[in-house]
């Protein structure tokens, strides 16, 4: 008995192994693990010439699925455009991704090389593998699929993928001015959200807005030995301590003069439909980051401070001595990089003048104080009971079975808002990422069920949008 | 005309070149650079095979010059021992030093290689070269060319040098408990301090203390991407901000309870004369660090507050994102590097209690903490007007030509209050730094003269002490 159990097992085993190996060699994957071995870090200029082979690996894959395609130079990294034959009597939908990933330091928490996708408990490991590599592509493939399958689509079809969403988008905007007359379209899909939780399909309707300001403090004109000039000097690691600490008050609110001053309040209906979505109550957001509690400005849910409420976080900081062991240094200068979360109505240059005032006042003395200010985008928020929100809305429940839920994103895609105002089209964020695909972090993954329900999706969505 | 004086000044250039050559071809240089090229950070666990080839140098040295040589084994790096033939009826003196080094990072910043020594502008640049090589090989030399010149010493004579100082002397103390007998001196004295100015015959009578602490708070299980977890959860980075933004009023005052309690105050005497010693005016600080603005204790000149007062410095500090451009991330961790210079009669251990309490207490919520307490000492003061005192600066006038000044020490150099305690001999701090010598910087240096004065002072002191 137990022999054939174990034989019984062991078929059992060996047939799923078989569909998994089978599933790893399918066009589709296949498709993916090339787009996603480009290390296409957008930041890095090291890695420049690296986005530029993505780009071209993308543009021939299009060429091949018999749309036309145009690869644009800008300053710094292409934008791909492709179209079908256009046709005046159907509605036009552009399709907005971005084939730009984060760096991946620190590599040595990565348990697979970041650049060469596996599939492991069946999801993709590889940078990009979820932001936004695998999800831009379920929709190039699903649109490949329904060319294969009916020969036309049902709609008039725009892609559009650049290669800096990483850093903001800073040729994107001036593109589309450039070119609004040929990108005029009636909605724009989206996936590069996320999922609150496995198998619920998630429409957002709205984004926060992004700011980002680098700050360097310098005293000594190299590093000092702590003992022969230590209590004579400002120390710049100390004096940026204090800069950082003046941010925040105890609460975890922005102590920024101004800050709150146009955020507009959340709708009681929000509140009310966000208590009900599973997967995003304070004790889920505690097991998916694994911090030890929550923590945040009072009053308010974590689903509702991520998706809802602005922030003021420190993405990197450092000063003195780094490696091993202990350098008694008094360091020459010490920095900070930030970036902001805003929501409506909050204006990213004026919430950065209103930094660079509080950075500049709050300086401790003795140390000199540079500001560089980054990137930044615009909140964005729309109405998701329009008639395209509602179509979207039946393409996500026929492709993953249930109704979904509609939420706000904490993260931010500026471009959406320059969507909306140079091409006059609301955008459908369509997100496929779950809570842990660790996007930005190492051990990026995206699950195979999800990048096949996304091709699928994109089947769906192009028919009902065309309704 | 013209050409005569380009042909004279090419033969005095040519004279020089000719002398500086001379100079680099010295024996004493020669040692200096074989002595120096030995990467001996005792900190980094990477060069220990380094730190115990330069132990094996010092021991070659010493047997040849005719000592008694005795190389001991730690649990680290070893400890030499060298003696000469003692009699009854002479004073016995330690001569203490260290022959290992500071890390060298920053390597950009250096503009040659750290460990391969040149002489540029009359000065040895190495690291090393001024802490402690330099200082420590300048006695050697004296005695080898006393032994040299007249066959015998005046003194009993124990050479002591330790490979572990700049990681805090760990197993120094241990083993002078369990050799006190054989170490037993009537006087100790130490070249690894400071001169307050070039030509300034320099002696030190007290030396600040240290306590060493790591810190490291600890969030989200990995990085985050800040927009998608952004104001849920503490930020690691802001937390380790707050927290050590709470180590310091805005005056540059030690927050920490109880910090300042046996902190003993100055002596109308020491503040008199320091006003008058050349080259340690608030200027000359600010001249030589750089730094934009002196700052720290309100009521005290820069020297007071180097010499005779207590700080809390950051060394090193550091979280998320440490690359070029922005990665949006809400960083797993953070980390920061102390070291406090304590005063008499501040005790290390109580100390370190006290900061332990302080950051346990001030660590703002959402976050893990984990205190790393590191190496410490006692600080050192001792009457510079005592018999072997006045003999120490009667070498120094004879060795420079001038009246030495007398000062404390910001640094620490903690095994000297622990040669008082277990072998019961006060120690003469003979330095021989100056203030632009970048110990433990990039760009470390020693004057040629400085070393060569060095080796003079050696042969009056061990002349001085013996009377």
């Amino acid at each position: 008995m137990i022999c054939q159990r174990i034989v019984c097992c062991g078929k059992k085993l060996a047939r799923r192994a078989s569909r998994v190996r089978a599933r790893g060699m399918t066009d589709e994957l296949k498709s993916l693990y090339e787009f996603l071995r480009f290390p296409s870090i957008s930041t890095d200029s090291a890695h420049a010439a690296d986005v530029r082979a993505c780009a071209l690996w993308l543009q021939g894959k299009l060429t091949q699925m018999g749309l036309s395609v145009e690869l644009h130079e800008t300053a710094r990294h292409p934008i791909v455009v492709a179209r079908n034959q256009h046709r005046q009597d159907r509605k036009t939908v552009l399709i907005y991704g971005h084939y730009d990933v984060q760096p991946v330091d620190p590599v040595s928490l990565w348990d697979s090389p970041p650049f060469e996708p596996e599939i492991r408990e069946g999801k993709i490991w590889c940078r990009g593998a979820t932001d936004n590599k695998g999800q831009m592509l379920a929709h190039v493939l699903g649109v490949e699929k329904t060319l294969r399958e009916e020969g036309d689509l049902p709609v008039n079809l725009i892609f559009l993928f650049e290669g800096e969403e990483e850093i903001g988008s800073p040729n994107l905007a001036p593109f589309l001015r450039e070119h609004a007359a040929e990108l005029r379209c009636d909605v724009i899909a989206v996936s590069d959200t996320g999922m609150v939780g496995p198998g619920v399909p998630t429409m957002g309707y709205g984004l926060r807005g992004i700011a980002c300001a680098e700050v360097t403090l310098r005293g000594p004109k190299g590093d000092l030995h702590s003992g022969v000039y230590g209590g004579a000097v400002a120390n710049p690691a100390t004096a940026l301590a204090r800069l950082v600490a003046s941010l925040h008050d105890a609460e975890g609110r922005v102590a920024i003069d101004g800050f709150y001053d146009d955020v507009a309040p959340l709708q009681a209906w929000e509140r009310e439909m966000w208590q009900k979505i599973p997967g995003v109550s304070d004790a889920d957001f505690l097991a998916v980051t694994g911090s030890p509690a929550t923590f945040g400005e009072v009053g308010y849910s974590a689903a509702e401070r991520v998706w809802a409420r602005p922030t003021a976080e420190v993405n990197g900081m450092g000063g003195g001595y780094q490696g091993e062991g202990s350098k008694t240094v008094l360091p020459a200068q010490a920095f900070a990089k930030f970036s902001f979360r805003l929501v409506p109505n909050q204006d990213p240059q004026d919430i950065l003048a209103k930094v660079k005032a509080h950075l500049e006042k709050h300086c401790p003395p003795g140390v000199s104080i540079e500001i560089e200010l980054g990137h930044d985008g615009k909140p964005y928020h729309a109405d998701p009971h329009s008639d395209f929100g509602k179509a979207a809305q039946r393409a996500l429940k026929k492709a993953f079975g249930r109704e979904p839920v509609l939420i706000r994103e904490g993260g931010s895609i500026p471009i959406i808002q320059a969507f909306r105002e140079i091409l006059g089209a609301d955008t459908l964020l369509l997100g496929l990422a779950l809570p842990d695909c660790q996007i930005h972090a190492p051990n990026e993954n995206f699950p195979v069920a999800n990048f096949e329900a996304g091709i699928v999706l994109n089947q769906h969505l192009l028919r009902e949008l065309a309704l």
